[in-house]
């Protein structure tokens, strides 16, 4: 099933179901009104949910509307943990890491991405993330896997002239719409989403990574790693880290023929080809669209489509 | 006022008002059955808990009970966001940092130590915590501390033999009670909590700093450098790191005079003075405990009184 969570002026907003073709919505007051409610009660609720998500795409929910994703907050408004993992890193360049990221605010697929100052080094970045239910302290791998309720891309942002602190990492943005696993059918294997997530900046298409072929560490993996020491409660978001597929070498000179998920990715490229780093950050009037499409050609999770504004005073 | 949450099987807990001299307390149903409720609209619902208090401080609540800080969850017991500071490093070593740390499950006063393996070197931190209401991006040091909205003391667990990631920083428990500014009186002062903190490890008295005088950096600065690059929403919790009072010099030696709050400051005292550390972290059935009193003798905030237990299989 497909959910989503739509703007009510409320800090968590409306739970809603969203057809798989992503054309219509129902409600799903009734069943639960916020996202955090369902992850709570996941085993009780889910099974509704899946119920009214079956109704709306036979056609047949009575209270279906059209659904907008500009309405959309982050499928979790608010989450009680967030977690950032490395999962493409090369395992030879470096360990498995991940690490707590913000979440008090956590931005839906059209809000506006507010910087305070244009020269702050604004970076995107395209990741999978994930939402998981209670895990347990010492979670095996499959323990994790089993845990794994949702799936979504997120936009996680980088100010990359800010020292690497809190003030760095301000939030991350969401897709409309999460998804459970079944509806990824077979592009869900073993922890890893084998989708080709597409980036556009200013309406220019720059990546075209495929999500799946390169991660070193999948999340069950990621997911374990964080609970090796604590359980993880329902609702915790676990971000992939920037997708990213390695390079080729061609003509003896290396390649990245997939694109790039975030600018340091391109501007490293860069400093490798040219000894020197071209390619600006973000600057206000920016647009950053990022989207997954299905073997159908259609978008499984909605797009992430933001501008870059100043802050208002 | 004095908040804190009572246990009653839900992850979020029933949210009670407690009488200045912690003897008994009121639920505060009617006006807000849990924490992040009244966070979320502290203006329209503090001046009514506020009220309630008062008629229990009166002793005129009607269904008031006898207080029991057993019972208590962390006055919040899940947050959207908690920040770790380095509240009392010194100047001279290093710049003031924030951390973004676990919130998805924080612990009660009395809640056990659960610790997979009695050799990850767990050690306890006694340590000042606020919670913050909205606080915008860019906000000034006034304006961070104007968004100051509780104070609770906190014990901040770290496994020193774990490599620093989320595997080395858990969680953290809180006191039975969250109080507000005006519940400290003199003690609250421009972001400091002037008030002694008691630490005593398995029954031995082994700290007694000072939480105003050596703080570094004050709540204020800490809300304030947190918020730079993006707004804190309400419920965020922001902790000060290990209490410590400056050393002083004495007959050509420097000595510590008011113990420590952290196991790991008297490893680097013995360090110092006899060139290794010889006191061990905690081990199974080692319990902890961690008060502030006021002028008049009285808890301030209740005690954090907790006992290391291995993880039940």
């Amino acid at each position: 099933m497909k959910l989503a969570t739509y703007k009510d002026g409320t800090r968590d907003g409306q739970l809603v179901v969203v057809s798989r073709d992503l054309g219509t919505a129902h409600y799903a007051t009734g069943i639960a009104t916020r996202m955090q409610q369902a992850l709570d009660d996941w085993g009780f609720i889910a099974p509704q949910l899946q119920d009214l998500c079956e109704t709306l795409n036979h056609g047949k929910a009575r209270h279906a509307f059209p659904f907008d994703p500009a309405l959309c907050m982050a499928p979790l408004p608010r989450a009680y943990q967030r977690l950032s993992g490395t999962a493409y890193a090369s395992q030879a360049e470096t360990d498995l890491a991940v690490y707590q990221a913000a979440s008090d605010q956590l931005l839906g697929a059209h809000d506006h991405l507010v910087c305070a100052n244009e020269n702050l080094g604004l970076d995107f970045s395209a990741e999978i993330a994930v939402i998981t239910g209670d895990v347990a302290m010492g979670a095996s791998v499959d323990d994790a896997l089993e845990g794994i309720r949702l799936v979504m891309l997120s936009n996680d942002l980088t100010l990359r002239h800010v020292a690497p602190s809190v003030q760095s990492q301000p939030t991350a943005a969401f897709s409309p719409v999460a998804v459970t696993l079944d509806e990824l059918g077979d592009a869900w294997d073993n922890g890893c989403v084998h989708l080709t997530v597409q980036v556009a900046w200013n309406g220019r298409k720059v990546g075209m990574c495929d999500a799946g072929t390169d991660m070193t560490y999948h999340f069950g993996q990621l997911v374990a790693y964080a609970s090796k020491t604590r359980a993880l409660r329902a609702g915790t978001v676990v971000s992939s880290g920037t997708v990213r597929n390695a390079g080729v070498e061609k003509a003896g000179k290396k390649e990245w023929p997939k694109g790039y998920s975030a600018i340091a990715e391109k501007r490293a490229i860069e400093t490798i080809l040219d000894g020197q780093a071209a390619t600006e950050f973000m600057k206000f009037g920016d647009t950053i669209r990022i989207e997954a499409k299905g073997k159908d050609g259609q978008s499984v999770f909605g797009a992430i489509d933001q501008e870059v504004t100043p802050l208002k005073a």
